[in-house]
């Protein structure tokens, strides 16, 4: 065995000695800690850390030992891996796609996009640029239930960490987002919780904010109503409409899609009910 | 007559010509114009100008001869007021009144404070401490209708040209707010449309929000739904809670308020149904 | 001759009744003016006045017709040009000009990418995907001027409008900044004027920065001090090294320098001196 | 004794298993541990650790404990003082001290201001309205030594923990800035390094920056050099000249001293020679 890098996720019910408990363990483990990061939320009295360190260890047996020091609720995931395997569903706008590519091209993103997924056929010629897989699965004249057996079926070739929706336009099941539950990231366009459901940016001119926004968050069975890993805003005027109000959206959907990949690629986030707690 | 400083607001129908006919009978008044912004909201066809200028001139004879070349639905605002006389209501919450008394103190809020009102007493030691009379009306023990009553006397004895809702706690009435519709700002502590209702802070910790946000806004009938004059955010954390975020949502709501108070005594701002037109 | 939309930029010396005089001719023109604006510069007694319109005219003809009302020392600029054309030049780094292919595959861009021209041969890969010449013109073992010789006649094959600095690592002559002067734009590295110079995310490192940034600029005999167009940060922490400020810095130094480009290529900025006059 | 609630700094050079170490002496302690942050600084190989606390301790044995297994070069700092005593240096302008009176007035700066000094007369209204001292200590026919010392008087007989200059701009002497290094807070006006020295936002308007900002930084002999704790800046565009930029400047200004202030009084910070760690 050789030395490899490890990130370690830890989340438990709050318990006195937690830091010294783990961190005596890791010391007697003869691990070197690079970075460490802890986090109590007093109101549910649970405890979250997250450590980053390199040694030489037998992984199933430190998860063990972890186990047993730490209360009968604790969630322990320890990986060596360094890019998540990710499919990436789309339908017709390329914006959040193209930055997707750009950085899997250049190793950028600490994932691999094994294939892409369309319910039109638009971003293929530009998937295809980059030698990634694209699969065009037409919805039109099919249930969403089989529409949707079509698309997991090809999701399941690949065997993904996670799923990517970069502007994907079709509304998931209940079953899809359950069964893929916190393991899909969506970009939405706008700043949730205002303006959910159809035409944000329609609704935004219509409102007159002076902001409109995005959030990225994790998919669940309550759709948009997933924890959020990330937003951002830009300031608009009254000379916009909602079409330019879409342009100006798309740079900022592009860019909170990014950052909050980043996090989750790089295992900064957990999961706690309707939300996130994020070491950046 | 001597030159004084002028600011004069149109909006009207939109039309050929309309900047060339403005500015002529502008130059044939033998006005310096000093500033000079146009807008035009192609969707529902209509047109916005602000002109700063200086000059000498009739201001009745001015307005009459630009209601003369203007459409019927003309609105035409001119005034050389440098200052808003204002009435501010409050509740409990100091940040807002403490910026505005320091900057009225210090002559930087293009507006003389007259009056501040109050539905409890703790904010009147410091507004006295700038020399600025403190109303107390307190609301206990009385109908919504009879304490507004009595808020309105008081308000009406000032004369205001604007009243600043600087975090006033109470729901005003249809009539109130249409007896002052768009003279009254509020500030509302959240990014509207999301969080409206009681407890914004609380609603965006449960949720679970990477942001929060103010709005400043016109109050019309529709109270928290009138048009919007300024919003602003900031970023947050898991590690906050209900009450650090409503600290730091104290800092965004003081300059939010501030931002849009110096649009409105500026006179930068037109409403337009439930929109602001600003030139900023 | 049909009716084409047309921008048309004009900056003079400013005198009384300069909107109503141009507006007039506008007018007896018959053109339909679509967005106007208009800036004074009190300092220098300076006009400046960007007006889109649509209308069927004799382009010279009114050219001439507003030089004729016009103070002495006008600029005149009239166009219905509706895209620039471009020569990208690039070095090693790939995210600004990743980001210009992208948009410019997918036409958004206000501008036709006719050539990259890199003095490395690491981003011609990239640049084929999306079938643009990539031009190699190696530096090694050749003079500044000799170089830099071979890199203008392979512009000037393609005659482009505007030359984009996309992270090109060379410094310029004088004689070619000179040549092309505001007709250059540069993204630099850096909050101008902070940390001018090599190696600027490294300056930024030891001195402790909280804040790094990006500055589009044209370029002119001056270099860095060309008059800047676009500014943005991104806040940092102690937790950032110079390579990991960097990283961050290139998201900034991308956005930035896509905005500008949207700012230049829409005619919607004015060169005076070592500054620019921007609508947007 | 009874249970208080702490705040432990330590800083030392980098050593396997520091954090088991302290943690492990805290557990021992029977202390709970509410908050805690380290950081390693991997290029100097030094580490930082902020916990916070509550416990029923004796204080010079927990430090004496700690030195015992930390590192000879370590720094330990415990205090269980809820707010720092201030003394604040103005000169003219207010908005900086208003901000300041006012939390404090409120509670809400983790600090009590015990005097106010200012080298003109203008600002002692303000400050007595708050009921706090002002001193005024004239500077005009007295060397710079001679009035630095009459300020220093002042200052020892309130012994405060942290000096504020509140736009103070008077320039120190060597000698003063090395006796209260890291102990005094400055509000520079530029975003340093950009525009050291005079009139800073004439200097931005000389350049034609899109942006300004404003440096809160701790003052040593190195003065403007000194190290950076916040940083902030606002868009600008070229209808600004150097008073409206010195304007918006002092918006700015204002909240990135506030922010500053708090991360420093709440003992978040630490300096290692031109810099600070920050744990938010």
């Amino acid at each position: 065995m050789s030395s490899k890098n490890y990130t370690l996720k830890i989340d438990c019910s709050d318990a006195i000695g937690l830091v010294y408990e783990i961190t005596n363990l890791l010391s007697i483990k003869r691990v070197n800690i690079i970075k460490n990061d802890e986090f109590v939320d007093n109101d549910n009295s649970h405890f979250y850390m997250r450590t980053e360190f390199s040694g030489t260890i037998n992984e199933g047996s430190l998860i063990e030992d972890l186990k047993n020091i730490l209360p009968k609720d604790s969630n322990v995931f320890l990986t060596s891996q360094a890019n998540k395997n990710i499919v990436v569903l789309v339908t017709k706008e390329h914006h959040c796609l193209s930055d997707l590519l750009i950085r899997n091209h250049f190793k950028e993103l600490n994932a691999n996009i094994l294939a892409v997924i369309g319910n039109h056929e638009k971003l293929g010629g530009l998937t295809k640029r980059f030698d990634i897989p694209y699969h065009f699965v037409n919805h039109e004249g099919k249930t969403r239930e089989n529409h949707e057996k079509e698309v997991e079926e090809i999701i399941e070739s690949y065997s993904p960490d996670y799923l990517v929706l970069a502007k994907y336009m079709r509304i998931l099941t209940p079953e899809f987002s359950a069964k893929y539950a916190n393991k899909i990231i969506n970009i939405h366009h706008s700043f949730l919780p205002a303006f959910i459901g159809a035409n944000p940016y329609k609704q935004a001119y219509e409102r007159g904010v002076k902001m409109i926004g995005a959030t990225a968050h994790f998919v669940n069975e309550k759709l948009d109503e997933g924890p959020i890993i990330s937003q951002d805003i830009t300031h608009v005027t009254h000379a916009e409409n909602a079409k330019s109000l879409s342009k100006k959206g798309k740079e900022i959907e592009r860019m909170v899609l990014a950052k909050a990949l980043k996090l989750v690629f790089e295992d900064k986030t957990f999961v706690k009910e309707n939300k996130t707690v994020i070491f950046d």
